[in-house]
């Protein structure tokens, strides 16, 4: 079964990744960019089939590991 | 209007922080992990509110600047 974890930024949290692309894509005329704000995703492929187990593994893999619970949000999306 | 692209290592690149992130979990106990791959999210918020118009400026920033298209696949999604 392959997982995806989706990790962003909480509303609030300065984002200089962002902030460096927004400038770059003006720099290169695009002026119609009011915002960017740059994430993480990551994509497990795991041997766990069952889909309940699966979810509860990868929520504990953000908690202890993939995400920073203070600054960070994300979200879990099973594929198969 | 606001898009979402996704972009990810192409398959056979090396990805040394999917590994890295592979091997902590293995430490902390997370037997059943396999393969992990990192990719990024960037979000963008746009004045534009034509779909079609937005999806197309979003393509070329992908193509300028926010994906390196020798070694990264992207995906574009709009929101809204």
């Amino acid at each position: 079964m392959k997982a995806r974890v989706y990790i962003s930024l909480k509303n609030g949290v300065l984002d200089p990744q962002g902030k460096a692309i927004s400038h770059s894509l003006h720099g290169l005329g695009f002026d119609s960019v009011i915002d960017v704000r740059q994430g993480k995703t990551i994509e497990l492929d795991l041997k766990e089939t069952d889909r309940e187990k699966a979810s509860e593994e990868v929520e504990r893999m953000c908690q202890q590991l993939l995400a920073n619970t203070v600054i960070e949000n994300y979200s879990i999306e099973l594929v198969d």
